[in-house]
């Protein structure tokens, strides 16, 4: 059983205060400094690997000793192979335009006064995540990248994993002549430190919670510092009266099979009742051919019988669901109203896709549906950072409010007004 | 005393339900819909015009009777020149680009696939306020022209006028085609109502109180959906040591006294040590005419005596304190690093100000603060929408997510991505 670290509020408090000390250096510090410091970082990885994967040896064997899923142990384990990619994730950030200092906007106004708005640091971030350690050092590396220190609260279970990375990563910063608080572990692996960092109001500026649906909640319902949420797909893909058949089949096989463990694969099929004789034994034989079991409507279940494909009646519990598995909840519904009606009532606003040759019905799709990405003839699997071109992810915002969508680095900067004028007053 | 109308959870529900319902017809409602709308709504409000203002003698009466301080009752009270105001500024936002629909970014990718990010409609947004009727309005128009849903929580004291105003907003909605319930008031005057519509989540999508330090603190504290914080501003500006004489007066004359009860009024003088002899008899002799009351350190008082200017030492109770007066702190720093110091600790970031002939000066400073608004020898007056060509201002954001500082229309709409390809699947 992994051992819970107990911690006070003035203890996290303190460590986020060493962020903010920590902030005010790297809001102003170049690019080339922290160019140079992400390779140092990456570097230092590679120097440190025995100690690192020692550490993490540890926290692989109390999981396993405490009966954790093997997918579980699995995203927690490190080696050679999966710390190199992690330390050339840092030098690919390194490569990014820096978004700090960007003019977003500039104008001067008929009394001569210039107006400019101009892309910020954040400031402290804080970053709430489960057992995958490459988080740790992403999350650390984008930070840095965009001019914010990163306030790290990763799981309990990959504790010594975390202390390890964070203090190669603090000595490389150090080196490189930054401070080594830019990339602070906040104290303790209990519930309670994460509620004292849910709510260091004037000392973290953002809350980012990655991993699952239980996680988010608990950060949103918690936290009094500002909080983006990520990540939560339940993802559709809707096959209109007008769809091709060999696109259909295409679109719904990749966004569902492509790889099912992420946010961005579809989780429910909706099918026009005017298209499914047409387009249904293809697209289920191809599901089929997958091992794609249906948890379907009523109307679905004759096809799916005629297709041969493992099939169970959908619930309420189904058309909620987010899989992450061959599983598939369909449904056939009486047109593009019903299927913007059932998208409504449970999609989670990530991703959702249409199948159509029809403009008319692409446009209505795409103005009726209120989720960070539509798609139009294409897989939900393209709402990514990396497919997007942003170069890197800090992940998939699901709310409306800053950034919505596949956040980039510009997503982790605020944005100040300087203006200028030569004594100007208001009359 | 006003009769406090006690609200279930079920009722702020229901009433936040109607507004999502109502803001599914609205995201996709033409300009020319809403413009015709806006100017409808303004027109009622002069027909109603009696109705209005016997409702509002009501509340003022009411407010009288329990002896509320006379600056609140005289926000609270309409009139036919205020009411004429209000319904002009339906018809100024009426005149404004639709932010809906704007492509703020859009390119193609290497395999064809089209990306878009547009702007739309945040859907349903909470506004929580004071006794004021004018935001009633403001608010009401300004989320209809951005396509958004107004749910209003305005006081208790304002109920009779608030019922009036939207109903009279729903007739006219109504007429020009729009559902009813594009303008909601939250049932319910008392806390819990409040409380009910924080929590609201998944009916309620962005959340924005406008008020005192107070009515922001109780909303961000107890609110699980997104908040963006507005308007308090302790506002500072600094004389550098080769700030001109004149220019210094000028701005700080008019930063503090040109308007006292708003925001972005200075509320702090800090003058470089260097410069003290040079600026602060010129800078004092104005501030006295103006009838100022310095609240100063030790080292700036010998230079008010000399001056003859109201004086009361300082405490930590001043540089935290946003007056909204003629009362001002003031101190002397030794340099540039004291003065940021000074202000990272003290201020609320919303707007702070150099007065300098330096280059380097102003460069260090722009670099130094972070608060929404940096000015350069200019006025912290002119932190607002209207000065910064946005024709209307929802509030000023002293937050760092979503938007900082004026937030216009495109401030009160999300994004999202539509991607379109002929079939694209990922490889």
């Amino acid at each position: 059983m992994t051992t819970i670290q107990e911690t006070t509020r003035d203890e996290v408090l303190a460590a986020a205060a060493r962020g903010r000390e920590a902030a005010v250096v790297l809001a102003t510090t170049s690019r080339a400094t922290k160019d140079a410091a992400l390779n140092a970082m990456a570097d230092a990885l590679m120097v440190h690997e025995a100690a690192i994967l020692a550490a993490n040896a540890r926290d692989v064997d109390q999981s396993v000793a405490s009966g954790t899923a093997a997918g579980i142990v699995d995203r927690l384990t490190l080696n050679h192979d999966r710390l190199q990619d992690i330390a050339d994730a840092l030098r690919d950030v390194a490569d990014l335009p820096d978004p700090v200092g960007e003019v977003i906007r500039g104008y001067t106004l008929a009394n001569g006064l210039e107006i400019r708005q101009v892309r910020v640091p954040f400031g402290v971030v804080g970053i709430v995540y489960e057992a995958r350690p490459n988080v740790t050092v992403d999350a650390a590396g984008l930070c840095l990248k965009s001019g914010n220190v990163a306030l790290l609260r990763g799981s309990g279970s990959a504790y010594n994993t975390n202390k390890a990375l964070i203090d190669v990563l603090g000595d490389a910063l150090e080196t490189s002549g930054l401070p080594r608080d830019c990339v602070v572990m906040v104290p303790g692996t209990s519930h309670d430190s994460v509620q004292y960092l849910l709510t260091a109001r004037g000392l973290v500026d953002v809350i980012i919670p990655r991993g699952g649906a239980g996680l988010i909640n608990t950060v949103v319902e918690n936290s009094t510092v500002p909080v983006i949420e990520t990540g939560v797909g339940n993802v559709h893909v809707y096959l209109d009266e007008s769809a091709p058949l060999q696109r259909s089949i295409d679109i719904i096989v990749n966004s569902k099979t492509q790889r099912t463990s992420v946010c961005n694969a579809a989780e429910t099929l909706l099918v026009n009742s005017a298209s499914a004789e047409r387009l249904l034994p293809g697209v289920l034989a191809a599901l089929k051919d997958k091992g794609v079991t249906i948890h379907g409507d009523d109307r679905i279940r004759a096809y799916c019988d005629a297709a041969g494909i493992n099939f169970a009646p959908a619930t309420d519990v189904d058309w909620a669901a987010e899989y992450y598995s061959l599983d598939l909840a369909a449904g056939i519904v009486d047109g593009l109203d019903d299927a913007l009606a059932h998208i409504r009532r449970w999609s989670t606003g990530h991703t959702e896709a249409i199948v159509t040759d029809s403009q008319e019905a692409a446009r209505r799709f795409v103005a009726g549906v209120d989720s960070a990405a539509v798609m139009v003839n294409a897989s939900t699997r393209f709402t990514d950072g990396g497919e997007f071109g942003f170069g890197a992810e800090i992940g998939i915002s699901t709310q409306k409010l800053h950034a919505r969508g596949p956040m980039g680095l510009p997503e982790l900067t605020s944005t100040k007004y300087v203006v200028v004028g030569e004594g100007h007053v208001r009359a």
